[in-house]
């Protein structure tokens, strides 16, 4: 379909969404249209409307077949929307069993993102934002496990690139930076 | 098949032998059960069976098509084996033409991992047990060789994911910490 | 086809041409021969035959799908050279909308490479390289980016193992060591 298709990622506590709200707000002043796709929530209304769920907390309960199906069809869904679209999602979920991909390769081959966006910070920055949301409590990590994280995200990111031909760029969302941040995002978007 | 199928790696001198020993010990008075299989050991017998070979040093001589074949067909009949399965491998082996990966797509794709773990410390403490193991003679390296090495195996990791969907998991099996190590790895693994 | 197929890359500034020179002639003296085809170069001569532009600033003009098929038909005659061949090129490219990739699957597919090559050195040498070169200066970093670059070539080579098969090798270029790098590279492709 015509328009630009966006992935857009960062870890827990890094202001994704702060640096997203911000960079849309700036390219509407320029006539630049995107729909925003959270992934998560969009699997999550594709579920409830096949019945295969209740509520949120049962899409964990999943079998691996269906996960796979309704990532598959989520994906070709965005694909097939017209014009500019972001999705908001991770490179990768960190869970008890490890890092979990947010995109297989099965949903790239729907999606076929044209620019991979990694939202980083320094580390230490992220924890200190998490600490300041009682939100993120769930997320805490250490400063060396984030370093990890962060750096999984990067080379999984590599692997994507390698998929699909997109490009992989690094936005930086450092402490009262955030105008730059937001700025470089609608660069990119543009 | 049902069961978990789960990849262990990491490279010559970390422990992994040991680890995997622990885990299945604890795993096995929890009444988990896993079978064990080393891929390379694997392949060779297969190799033997269908006469390709007739010692394992005639493995690195097979042609690159045969030596694919026989990694397509061990990793198939892996896959078929029903209940849990631990395959013991490498994410890559350092050969004198650089960094060759265990786990190309085509093992993959027939294979369908659940699981990929790196058992990893820090590359000084791997190079403590190497020089204490008469046996590891042939895989000294240098600090910084070894730095390289497992950088290079956690980006594969990602690779192999993106391939696949399954999760990765570090495995840290530090000095003084086996304990520690095989407690983790058992807990991925029930 | 019969012969090695082998990737060589390396940031601009790294020294890529000149130790790619310096191994074909220590390989010529070996009766090793090579051919060498910059992949980039060869691209456009086919662009420009097929009619598809009439300069080489038009390529970056080529619509995706164009762009796309172009890469693909040039892997495709490259793999079908009969011999030796050297493919120069980048593992990716810096760009303003972030890393591109220079050997997406599709290229990779028909390739088959056996090597790949990473040049590399210390950053901080590079930029001095880059700082002695006016047809450079377009190339210019801070020492962080250069890191950042180098950093995900590593890491989508990974990707290009788990796709391929081949082997991933890294080349050290540093200062008054060229004569090292020559050697390290012609030992990988005898």
């Amino acid at each position: 379909m015509a328009g630009t298709k966006c992935i857009i990622t960062g870890v827990p506590g890094v202001g994704k969404t702060t640096v997203i709200t911000g960079a849309l707000a700036k390219l509407e002043e320029m006539g630049v249209d995107y729909a925003n796709i959270s992934f998560g929530s969009f699997m999550f209304e594709m579920a409830l409307k096949k019945g295969l769920v209740q509520n949120r907390d049962e899409m964990r309960l999943l079998g691996k077949d269906d996960q796979k199906a309704l990532q598959r069809l989520a994906a070709g869904v965005i694909a097939k929307t017209d014009g500019n679209v972001i999705v908001d999602t991770h490179a990768s979920v960190k869970t008890p069993k490890g890092y979990l991909p947010r995109l297989p390769e099965w949903v790239l081959e729907e999606l076929k993102p044209d620019l991979f966006v990694l939202i980083e910070t320094d580390e230490d920055q992220i924890l200190g934002r998490r600490m300041g949301d009682p939100s993120r409590v769930r997320d805490m990590d250490s400063y060396r496990a984030l370093v990890s994280h962060q750096s999984f995200n990067r080379a999984i990111a590599a692997a994507y690139a390698m998929k699909t031909g997109c490009t992989v760029a690094i936005v930086t969302n450092a402490d009262h930076l955030l105008d730059r941040a937001i700025d470089d995002l609608a660069a990119l978007l543009t």
